[in-house]
């Protein structure tokens, strides 16, 4: 069973044919196409939150924001922000003070630290506009604790997050029985390489106990193919 | 174009949705179920020959036979042997001289070795009955160079040959550009780890030189899928 008080979370990522989410460079690359593109735009529009680990944050910097104009203004009229909260998993506060979430598109921002993040980083960040900073560090281990930031997350109302990788984050959650739903989108290339991020990094799940999943749905989306799986925490 | 000549090479394997081939210990894991390995062995059945690296051969120790008697003896009643010859990609002559391709079935048996692979462990290689040591190293580089391994495959009279892994060895017959075909079984769960072996380690490709696929079709094979790539080397 999966842990709760949590959000609802759904892993979506894009990786190559032999599982890789970008180069051993850490390089972004283009794995899926304009309609998968929209996919993921429309699942953003849908949930509460959107978040990514800090080392895409500082590889990336991604806004995470809505693209499409209809579906920012469908959230609105909902009586939402037009942007999903978007949220970095951040033991040290390292995320940018100028990073793209701050200025692209309205809507709040969370960081979550550790309670070893320093504060002159901490109070730097409090300096954006619509940007809180929560501890989810119980027993101040320097590292933010996942199944305490669920927990936190949905007291702010989160009941359904997105996180959009990256491979230590993605595995995190994997490893601490948070996530409920994977959609892996295939893309139609191999990038290869032994330190290249994979879907899931981390230390990973031992032979007599591998996480395991169920198929739900597989499409082909123009030259990849979409797998979304449900998962099995028990 | 694909470097000529060659047999025809397809890669076989079945990879978890985060696209490792094992745990990180490179212990061996149930992937896929009876219906993808029945596929399997009929992919043998029906191949010249089957090719695994030396890490393989370590860590799993592989009779690489096919397991279905109907099977051979529909390949004895075209006049072949009953399995396909059986290859090691192994530079420097370490299959053990006990190891199971040369206990279980019967049929031919090749070792691809370098120019600087040790002359006391190739004689015992060769005490074995049915086995050839082959030397693919034009320039003494002291590792297989995979090109001319393909060349004296063909030569051999190997026109279909299968590759069951492993991550090594499965990005180095890629990033040689000799690949013509790729399955891979995406079974229903995770395995995750930064040291885990994927579909295809080793230097990997570069941001702007991914090595592009088309997808043949998609089958769901009981609690998993199965990719069929065509690989598009130009
Ligand atoms: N293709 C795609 O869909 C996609 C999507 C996203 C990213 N990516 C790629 O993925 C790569 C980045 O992946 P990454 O693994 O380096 O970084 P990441 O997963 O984005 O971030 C990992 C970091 O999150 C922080 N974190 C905080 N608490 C954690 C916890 N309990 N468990 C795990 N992590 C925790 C850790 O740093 P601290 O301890 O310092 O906080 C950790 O190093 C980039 O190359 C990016 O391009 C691809
Ligand atoms: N799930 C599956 O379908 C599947 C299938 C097979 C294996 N596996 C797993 O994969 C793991 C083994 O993978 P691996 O990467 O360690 O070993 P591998 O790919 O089987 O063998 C790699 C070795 O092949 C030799 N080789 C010779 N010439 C080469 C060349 N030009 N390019 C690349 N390799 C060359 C190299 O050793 P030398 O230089 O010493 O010759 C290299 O280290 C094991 O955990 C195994 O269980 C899984």
């Amino acid at each position: 069973m999966k842990s709760l008080p949590s959000p609802f979370i759904l892993i979506n990522s894009a990786m190559s044919a032999d599982g890789k989410l970008s180069t051993k460079e850490r390089k972004q690359v283009k794995i899926s196409g304009k309609a998968d593109f929209d996919r993921v735009d429309a699942l953003r529009a849908s949930s509460d939150a959107i978040m990514v680990g800090i080392g895409t944050m500082l590889s990336d910097n991604p806004s995470l924001t809505v693209k499409s104009e209809k579906r920012r203004k469908e959230r609105t009229l909902a009586g939402k922000d037009e942007n999903p909260v978007r949220i970095v998993a951040d033991s040290q506060a390292k995320t940018p003070v100028d990073a793209d979430i701050f200025k692209k598109g309205s809507g709040k921002k969370i960081i979550v630290v550790s309670k070893t993040a320093p504060s002159e980083k901490v109070n730097a960040l409090l300096k954006n506009p619509d940007t809180k900073v929560i501890v989810a560090d119980p027993v101040g281990s320097g590292r933010v604790d996942l199944t305490e930031m669920a927990k936190l997350l949905k007291k702010e109302g989160i009941e359904k997050l997105m996180v959009e990788g990256g491979a230590t984050l993605n595995e995190g959650l994997l490893a601490a029985g948070l996530v409920d739903e994977i959609n892996i989108f295939i893309g139609n290339m191999i990038i290869g390489g032994k330190n290249a991020p994979t879907f899931a990094d981390g230390s990973g799940f031992s032979e007599n106990n591998l996480l395991k999943l169920e198929l739900i749905s597989f499409e082909k989306i123009e030259d990849g193919i979409l797998l979304k799986w449900k998962v099995k925490n028990d």
